[in-house]
């Protein structure tokens, strides 16, 4: 590397690309971000959850076990060696880290402990369109939880957040099943103990492609494997979990008893059909008490429905596991519309700091995809990452008294920006701006305010100056003003939209405009 | 590793651990941060300014040349190999990866470009007490800024934003330097020119340490080295610059002249002292335009101050360099009041964006170390992590009616939680929790609530639930009477606190409660 750097030494120009995966956040993105969070916080918090927040990096051992690819151990996470040869990883979930946190704070926490954290996480793998390798997340967890009750809560939590975001009931479904159930069924058809992990994980990521692509689908994923293109050869190959037919053939039963929309006989199929199975059978038990805990807490099956098909990838659940999905198509950006589906989800996962303790510490909690989420949110309608104005503009006519327009922005940015007694600001921020590009051409200045778009800009050369006076210019009048006019000396005859004013009357002036385009705004 | 995690697959207990230099970040600290970085923000806004965010990962050479320790090319950043064997690296600061942001963007960003953006940054050195291998920075730049008024202007919004903190004129001050003074000293002393640039960083660095060590100090790290102890063989050595003793001479005498607090008998003798040097001429010049701009626009030296001895250690500034400095003792986490010194700062890098470009890209801005600075305004009582109330909690007495225990918890929490018509919370959230815990030890949830700091516990056992009524527990009161009552069976009696109410008086009696506790906490 260090003979690498010497020739670099005198780069002659480097490109400037961004690393594959990792985007950068436009303004409009980071507002609408910033919005939807802000209304996510405030629901969790009504739930008694508080911030807590865990760094970037862990030892990759503490992530290790339960990573969500765990068959693929070399895959998933960014890692590197720290100078005491111990291995360190960025997170790939808030999960993880967070049970290592209570397990390392165990004495000090108060259990059952409500957390939320909002965070980047990271996954090694090939990036592509609307797969990034940094993306955010925001959890809530209960750590300390026993008892279905939580998972149910969490999952009123989820339809409560939603509605606060403005999605109307109807428009999103919370979906929750039982690990138990899943884990039962499979048991039951030979696929229990520690050797068939692996063969259960290949099973479940079977199932989770349900509704991509259909029991036939499934079928080939569950036996042999399954082509990308349909026949032999085309595409992709998918090796499948090896399934004898008589073990697809039950699995099979169950899902399309699943997809059924009568949950209380699938719930009572899953019974009579794994009534030997004592975790299908305290699954389902499990999964009833949620539906009738939400429904009496007035979360009917319009907003928590029990749905059995529901398999959540990650193999650390082993409860409950819950999504929350929108319902209905929604517009994308080139205006389709699509089916969008889960916008986050989570479940029960007893096992993950108890593995830091000698002791059982039983735990739920969710995740909320945030750009996906905050995506959706937007071509909804529901978000706006616009701000309500751009800024006003303070225009450099003398290069030598900067100072002196460098005064009248501060003026204005204080008059028009009154903090409360709290020191809190009273309104919205009207921003000022100085110029700070290159001076010497004035129209320049004039269409950096357009292209910013300013409301008003503060012009003063030197007749003003002496004359004690300032041009206060509406630049949306102005804008109007000039549709009207072709030609160009009456333009400059018209001075559209300009206002010669004393300088003490600089403020008032510029409040007054401000408040005729608002009124203006809302005429429009 | 493949074999390493066949062994780990049944780990008997995994010690929980933080990554050494990453810390988790409590509840407080994420309140008190969250609360300081909102008024940054707002300031910044209000110059115009919008947020854009950088990935978190880079391509190594775009961080590469520019990184403050370029001399000690493998140490400082995180660094790790794509599959497509490119390197990657956790971004350093803010500053370079904005550079890459705008020349990848060129054609699409409006120059003169102002943004601002708060991320967490990553430094691969030995952690300490109080030194983190993860930060988070707070950075305001604007690119295409050619002339010094920028800088300026960006001193005067590093004032504000003290002053926005809370922190009263006086007690802060933007120191101000010009990287070109000092390059000009160092030139006329013999250090010009590509082969000197390490032996330059070095004397920078010995500079940057005046505060620290004194003009002795520094006269032996310009000279031959010290050791840390004080005496030869005494804790580290540092190794000096190697400068002869007429240099060292002529540096210190400039620094002894700019340790001095007349601002223009500095400046003038700078100019007499290096009157031969164009680069010291045109440093100086520009550190006076910069005074008096600021000093027009009402900024005077009680709040930016020109000082010749400020460094910044940052290999890529190019002109002038700033820094927001804390005056006066701040009490620190034991109570002993320290001097906290600077806050943030930053410069002008016009190199920084060109590199990627055919063309010259001037820029400046600053950044504030976030966790440092909210660490000085806690302790300043300044900021509070503190929220006003722990949640009220509904307790769990009779398991099978769970489904009523959450329906009182979401009652209350839709009631004491009322939205406007925009949809935001009319006033501070009041957190209402269902207990979560194993509810069997009834006394064990009251003493959860003690602990969570709740107001209020809401109990409905069998009888109660017969009658239609519903016990709301006034915490606080119970905690004030049972301060009065020695005898257990006399606390039996007491039921300190409680009120026995109909069902539907739920809501009422909670609101009445709470507004009784509000106003006697105002009496206190």
């Amino acid at each position: 590397m260090s003979d690498k750097k010497q020739k670099q030494k005198k780069p002659q120009k480097l490109k400037a690309r961004l690393a594959r995966g990792f985007p950068d956040r436009s303004t409009s993105d980071i507002r609408a971000t910033d919005q939807m969070m802000a209304k996510i916080r405030t629901v969790y918090e009504r739930f008694g959850f508080e911030p807590v927040e865990t760094p970037f990096v862990e030892y990759t051992d503490a992530l290790g076990k339960f990573l969500p690819d765990s068959d693929r151990p070399n895959e998933g996470v960014f890692s590197f060696q720290d100078d005491d040869d111990q291995w360190l990883s960025l997170r790939y979930d808030l999960t993880a880290p967070l049970a290592r946190h209570v397990a390392e704070n165990f004495n000090d926490i108060q259990l059952p402990y409500r957390t939320y954290r909002a965070g980047w996480v990271f996954r090694n793998e090939k990036p592509g369109p609307g797969r990034f390798r940094q993306f955010m997340q925001f959890d809530a967890d209960i750590v300390g939880a026993p008892g279905v009750q939580s998972d149910a809560e969490m999952c009123m939590m989820m339809a409560d957040t939603m509605e606060a975001l403005g999605i109307p009931r109807g428009d999103y479904v919370i979906r929750v099943n039982n690990r138990k159930v899943l884990d039962g069924v499979m048991e039951a058809i030979g696929l229990g103990g520690e050797d068939n992990a692996g063969k259960r994980l290949t099973v479940l990521r079977a199932i989770d492609k349900l509704d991509k692509f259909g029991i036939e689908g499934v079928k080939l994923l569950l036996g042999a494997g399954r082509w990308d293109g349909g026949k032999e050869g085309e595409g992709d190959f998918a090796p499948g979990a090896g399934l004898d037919e008589g073990q697809v053939e039950r699995l099979l039963g169950f899902l399309i008893i699943a997809e059924g929309n009568d949950v209380e006989e699938t719930l009572a199929s899953a019974e009579s059909s794994f009534s030997d199975s004592a975790t299908v059978l305290s699954g389902v038990s499990e999964l009833r008490k949620i539906s009738e805990m939400a429904s009496t807490a007035g979360y009917g099956p319009d907003r928590i429905k029990i749905d059995p098909s529901v398999v959540r990838g990650l193999e650390y659940y082993t409860g409950p596991v819950y999504e929350a999905e929108l319902l209905g198509g929604i517009p994308n950006e080139k205006g389709q519309i699509v089916q969008f589906g889960s916008v986050g989800g989570g479940g029960r996962y007893d096992g993950l700091v108890s593995r830091f303790m000698g002791q059982p510490v039983p735990a739920t909690g969710f995740s909320i995809g945030v750009s996906r989420l905050m995506t959706a949110l937007k071509n909804l309608g529901k978000l706006s990452g616009d701000v309500a104005s751009g800024p006003i503009l303070v225009t450099i006519m003398d290069r030598d008294r900067i100072g002196d327009y460098a005064k009248m922005a501060q003026e204005l940015r204080t008059a028009l920006n009154p903090l409360g007694g709290d020191g809190q600001p009273l309104g919205p921020t009207v921003p000022v701006e100085l110029f700070q590009g290159n001076p010497k051409d004035f129209p320049k200045q004039l269409r950096y305010a357009d292209r910013r778009g300013s409301p008003i800009a503060i012009i003063q050369g030197g007749n003003e100056k002496e004359a004690g006076k300032v041009i206060v210019k509406d630049l949306i009048e102005g804008k109007r003003i000039a549709e009207t006019i072709t030609d160009n000396a009456e333009w400059r005859e018209a001075k559209a939209g300009e206002h010669l004013v004393d300088e003490s009357d600089l403020v008032i002036t510029v409040k007054r405009i401000l408040a005729e385009q608002e009124s203006d705004g809302q005429d429009v």
